[in-house]
């Protein structure tokens, strides 16, 4: 397995890309995705400050997608509810989820994150997690208040700041049975088996390739358990899964507020 | 005023950037946002084959936001229909919009295309075209099929063929006195002056830039006039705004359904 990172040091402001082995931190040059290449600089993770630990191109979310414990699962959709957030709404672990000026219902939702690792189009669930480049968290947050009456959470789902990531890409994650957790200024609020999930992942992977071409880069939300709730300012949101670690963001009103 | 072009030649595939100098295209290297310097390499237009002007980051388009020819235009919305289109849905003149197996509702719809030339957030109307590179044309397909019963349309909008963009990409044009035209199969199908947009084109980029930042090689999708219509598998469509010039393409069945 690699533990992919992208970090900042306090020599400069460059995001730079890493490898973590045990405590060292071993610098590389390119995308995680593309013969990524050792440059012979070496950190301590003492040293660093992590980033998202990858770019991503495209960021498809799913709505709706997990039943509660003890709830009767619904059939898999034939059209599930997906949306796209764009770049600009990615964070690293520890930066401000910012409150929109005159948005009262802002919500947390803590997923697994699956980064596609080779392009395909049209595929079979069943070729799906040989397109899967590794693992990581997102907080995919929404501002509810923008929501579109007519259903487009186009807006809500955009914001920058929007889309922690982190704290790593890892290569080998067994999603099936991962369990996707949240805490709230340390309170669970969410803790749910992959179990829970109503269109499982493969199929998720599959249905996106029947209308868009994935490349590697591309990362897919695969909707959060039950439990997501409201945060507001001062607020700090962690989302975990054991095997790939903790993603957590404070929550800071916009500077115009505060 | 520069015009911009992408292009293949028959010496290989790759994809070349120049700009357009009466008949003669002078390439260059880079993107038009960023210092593009001419190679001293030049083509004939006649030896060329026109791809999309450049590769946008964001699409970002607008639903309902045209009125038709002597209908009362409603107020501006608070919260107006915006969907993201993803990059793979970019294609240039005259390669075929595919219509995806087992659709059947395909809709064309010709729409001003407004390039972000300098990143921001938050900015007023008034200045909002300060921060316009340039514009083109797109059309912007959707399998309506696909619109998601909920309201969401991110589907129906998002496959790969569904943003043809063109023919060039022009600096210098005055889209408040544009005509936005369409035609298929040599039928004119739209013709509207942009007087007839709900939410004008400065206040667009003033509200996304409220909630994204946006940067150089996004683009707007300003909405579409009345008449877009219906298209399918032989068809033709043409979407033309006089000053930016006509994009073409044909409608073909997928593979598949052919």
């Amino acid at each position: 397995m690699t533990t992919y990172i992208r970090f900042t040091t306090t020599a400069d402001s460059a995001i730079r890309s890493g490898v973590l082995d045990g405590d060292t931190v071993r610098e590389y040059e390119g995308t995680p995705f593309d013969r990524p290449t050792l440059n012979g600089r070496t950190h301590s993770v003492a040293d660093i400050v992590l980033q998202a630990p990858f770019q991503p191109t495209h960021i498809i979310g799913i709505g709706k997608n997990f039943a509660g414990e003890g709830e009767i699962k619904p059939d898999v959709p034939d059209l599930p509810i997906l949306f796209f957030k764009p770049q600009t709404s990615v964070i690293g672990p520890n930066e401000p989820i910012v409150v929109p000026e005159g948005v009262s219902e802002v919500k947390f939702e803590s997923e697994l994150a699956v980064v596609i690792g080779k392009r395909c189009r049209d595929i079979r669930p069943e070729d799906a997690a040989s397109h899967i480049f590794g693992c990581t968290i997102a907080n995919d947050v929404a501002a509810l208040d923008l929501f579109h009456p007519e259903g487009h959470w186009t807006v809500g789902k955009a914001f920058d700041t929007f889309c922690p990531l982190g704290p790593v890409l890892v290569t080998s994650f067994d999603y099936g049975s991962a369990r996707i957790r949240a805490r709230v200024n340390g309170t669970e609020k969410q803790n749910s088996a992959m179990e829970r999930i109503i269109m499982p992942i493969d199929r998720m992977i599959a249905y996106i390739s029947t209308f868009m071409t994935l490349s590697p880069g591309d990362v897919i939300l695969t909707g959060t358990p039950a439990g997501a709730d409201l945060v507001r300012a001062g607020d700090v949101v962690e989302c975990l899964i054991d095997g790939i670690g903790s993603l957590t963001n404070p929550v800071r009103a916009a500077r115009s507020a505060q």
